[in-house]
């Protein structure tokens, strides 16, 4: 349940020296962004790491990707367990290599902090596009209890923005905060429902209507997929967000990923959503506000380090002790606790 | 999506003042407390309203609870949306009411912060027990993009515990984040799934198995159900959490909650893994580390409303805008946002 160290208490070792502390092989960031650029995978693969591991030299990363960065289309793409979300971004990675265009997958996976493993699934589905130069595909391990997606996700996408991607797809499971924090990544979210997955309501209950936008009713050759259909279309009549002259109206497609049905015209609402984008200023509007978050991310990450330097101490045992017997409340302990810092 | 103020900058006006300032009513914290612990309902609920709105009595609130918490076994109760979390704690709490218990239910809602609002569905399940003095249920609205869970369910979940409920359930829905959550604030966690909602790979995918006590096969009346049971076995046989002498094995319970089957199955479990709790010593250290984290919680909610106060303003939006532009990274970006701390 610890989080790695991360933010702005990380030293960066000056890139001429030819070997770190501690024996490692020093990093070349500088070589690794122009091999990166020049769309070699491995280098790619490693400056991903760099970022996941929150490596020593993550900030001079972050420093040498920012002035290749913002070309890429940011796709996210979630849904509940068993949609088919995985089937569905091979799918999509198909078409649009088909239409010629570089493609980035972050995957991210869900698999408990606790395990710290990703499952078989998703990367034997993804051998299909092995060996195609023009696809970098990642599996990412979400880290920690706090944080999740909102931590390395955004700096790998800016790894594969960088290293020259078109679009990239970030795919997610996730009801609630997650779905959230993906909409705050994505310039368009597509959400996955399945029939038989609940109805309209219990997907409104989730919260996946106010981020989708576009909708997606996967294995629609399955029975109940009109109803689904139908449930989604009630629940967005129910709704708020998407009123108003110029709104954007989320689609609802249908697909069946597994035989490639249905992906065109589902790319095609993406695009027309990009021209939205664009048209709109909501393009604008988003990035500005997804970067806010990110330094706000980054900056609340640097606070809680300090915090968990605290953490684990005998300190704050004592006061969770005290919490525990009915001594003092949690609010009080909290005023002691940041009294240490 | 902005945050309630909260934490550590609340004020708490003297209890004898007759009137708040702007003309509000003065709460009177001693008073509501005392008559919430008589098990007038109304004080109950009026204190989850302080708590959940963050009142400015907050602190004063939490420090009244304080003396009179620790008594309630905390049950925990996630699942996807659609496996029949609402119906099944239904059946929990009318098996608890006929064993003479007192019963608390939060009902954890994750619809949006864009909508703020609930469906309808558990509401209209949960008007069985109203009118029951022995059942206080409450639907809370999940705040925020941060936080969640984090932070007004372990207050409310305090006013629960002094009001002498000698059981509160927590369901949410969640796969990922928030179960992670339930499961460091609930005694016991049920994970529930269902035929149908995915195999043994997606459940462990979603990262249940690592999180659960007790698994609940809801709906087991479907087709399907038996292999659901197959691929969670298969998929704990794989696991590491449970491992060593004197483990706990999360059992694996069927249920039709809808007709009340297997109710009484699963709370034996319950009482096996409550003695288990105090047994290993394990209950102690997971009510320690639940203060723990709530004290940090509210730690980091002080030190994000301190971020929250430059959020929106110029200087964040001109740092947004840089990084954006690729002129700056989120890194320096951050360290600039901190500076003006």
């Amino acid at each position: 349940m610890t989080e790695s160290p991360q933010g702005t208490a990380v030293a960066t070792p000056g890139p001429a020296a030819p070997r770190g502390r501690r024996g490692r092989r020093a990093v070349d960031v500088p070589d690794l962004v122009a091999r990166a650029r020049d769309g070699e995978a491995r280098a790619v693969a490693r400056l991903i790491s760099l970022v996941e591991d929150a490596s020593p030299v993550l900030r001079e990363v972050a420093a040498a990707l920012a002035p290749h960065t913002g070309g890429a289309q940011v796709l996210g793409l979630t849904g509940s367990p068993g949609v088919g979300k995985s089937t569905t971004t091979t799918a999509l990675v198909r078409a649009l290599r088909r239409a010629g265009r570089r493609v980035g997958v972050l995957a991210v996976d869900p698999s408990s902090p606790f395990s710290g493993g990703a499952l078989l699934g998703d990367r034997v589905r993804m051998q299909d596009h092995a060996g195609d130069p023009g696809v970098y595909i990642r599996s990412m391990a979400s880290r920690g209890h706090l944080g999740g997606l909102a931590w390395a996700t955004p700096q790998a996408l800016r790894v594969l923005d960088a290293a020259g991607c078109d679009v990239v797809l970030v795919e997610t499971v996730g009801v609630g905060q997650s779905e959230l924090e993906i909409a705050s990544l994505a310039d368009t979210t597509l959400v996955l429902v399945a029939p038989g997955m609940g109805d309209g309501i219990q997907a409104a209950k989730a919260g996946i209507l106010e981020v989708a936008d576009v909708l997606v009713v996967n294995k629609a050759d399955r029975d109940g997929a009109d109803r689904t259909v139908r449930d989604l279309r009630y629940a967005q009549s129910l709704g708020g967000r998407h009123t108003g002259p110029g709104a954007w109206q989320p689609p609802i497609c249908r697909t069946v990923a597994a035989r490639e049905e249905g992906i065109a015209r589902v790319l095609e609402h993406v695009q027309a959503h990009r021209r939205w984008l664009a048209d709109s200023g909501e393009g604008a509007r988003r990035r500005a506000e997804r970067a806010a978050r990110e330094i706000e991310a980054i900056a609340l990450a640097g606070l809680r380090a300090r915090i968990g330097d605290v953490r684990g101490s005998a300190a704050l045992a004592a006061l969770a002790d005290q919490v525990v017997a009915g001594e003092t409340d949690p609010y009080r302990a909290a005023d002691r606790l940041l009294a240490q810092l």
